[in-house]
């Protein structure tokens, strides 16, 4: 399909996970051409990087990038290698601090990727899975984040030089994962291909990380059949 | 050497040029325990990778860092791939606009990588080679871009959260061309290793892109013999 003037292009930041495919659905709802990318960045989990490509074309994607960073180089979280994954932590110890899950500044490298791709690309908008209510111990997902990024970006691209910055939404800041599992369904997302585990067990989802205890709980709560496969049931 | 307390630590991006040899040189020159952090990004000028790692060798660096980021996944840029790199432009020429050369957002992405791995290695600072005077044309060398991408790290990272966020300090903000290799002499900087081409020939600079023209004048005007093997003289 030929690009429309008339139709606003956006950058989704696409993990194969459950809050960026609803992020995408709602970005498809919103009538944007979506070019859609994900960030292969040496997770534990890179079968993410797969679910995301599978999610990207049920959804009938025009464009999917995928961008290689090796962050393992780095270290410093579980997700890229070096510390266990904990399992079976309760909602009250989740909310405590910041998990060995988050990985150092991983959502400033991404949207920073995404703003060079909707510079390429001339989209005006990323959009962003980030959610406040469910992973309140990562800086990187609080809205005074969004917006100092937004500043960052603006000051420093040619685009902001030029007044034409993308913004960065981010439509489920304030949903709980029900409200997201719900909206997904509401909109037909393929909700069964998305991932969500840190610590899959080959194919099938671990069941016990702070992800997917909150992703079970999220459709328990929504009243919707969950359709992931788990080592541990 | 075992990690003295009493010493900060500091990560410095590093390319091989110029500019951030000095800028490590600077670094070292405070005192620091410098953290060498280079990107492969995919750059037409992939002999900078390299020429990094002589720089650190010869600085005697205790940690470099070469971590990957597949940018040319994204275009957009001359020194990606889908351009020329523009030849014996003028002065004037050179202040107007931004670049073919420019890599949407490569500043942004980049002090983000060095925030995160400033973060791993409990770095307070991270030393970053921008130059406002002879690179007016790239936003993302511009110090209003600097204290918003300090802004961005201070809201969204753990070490922001907890009040140790890392500062970026651009110690050749206001410095010509001329005085930085200067400085650099001063220093005892390995200028003879550094590598500035946007489009070298080989092994050879090839003497007419920006960078090369903007080389020559500056060891031209400090009056010290330009070690660079160029194609063209």
């Amino acid at each position: 399909m030929a690009r429309r003037s008339t139709v606003s292009c956006a950058v989704v930041l696409a993990s194969g996970g459950l809050d960026s495919t609803v992020t995408a659905a709602l970005a498809i709802e919103a009538g944007h051409e979506v070019f859609w990318l994900t960030i292969d960045y040496g997770q534990r989990h890179a079968v993410e990087v797969m679910r995301a490509r599978q999610v990207a074309g049920a959804m009938h994607a025009a464009k999917h990038t995928v961008v290689t960073i090796d962050l393992r180089a780095l270290g410093g979280s579980a997700l890229t290698g070096e510390l266990a994954v904990p399992k079976n932590r309760q909602s009250e110890e989740r909310a405590q601090g910041v998990p060995v899950t988050y990985v150092p500044a991983r959502n400033l490298i991404f949207l920073s990727v995404a703003a060079a791709h909707a510079e390429v690309e001339g989209a005006s908008l990323i959009y962003f899975g980030a959610n406040v209510l469910d992973y309140s111990g990562y800086p990187d997902c609080r809205p005074e984040f969004i917006r100092a990024f937004e500043a960052a970006v603006k000051a420093g691209t040619k685009r902001g030089a030029e007044g034409t910055a993308p913004r960065v939404y981010a439509p489920l800041l304030d949903m709980t994962k029900a409200d997201i599992i719900r909206t997904g369904m509401r909109l037909g997302a393929p909700l069964h291909l998305t991932h969500s585990c840190y610590d899959p067990v080959g194919d099938l989802a671990c069941g016990q990380c702070d992800s997917c205890l909150i992703r079970r709980e999220g459709f328990l709560k929504a009243g919707v059949e969950d359709p992931t496969r788990y080592a541990v049931g």
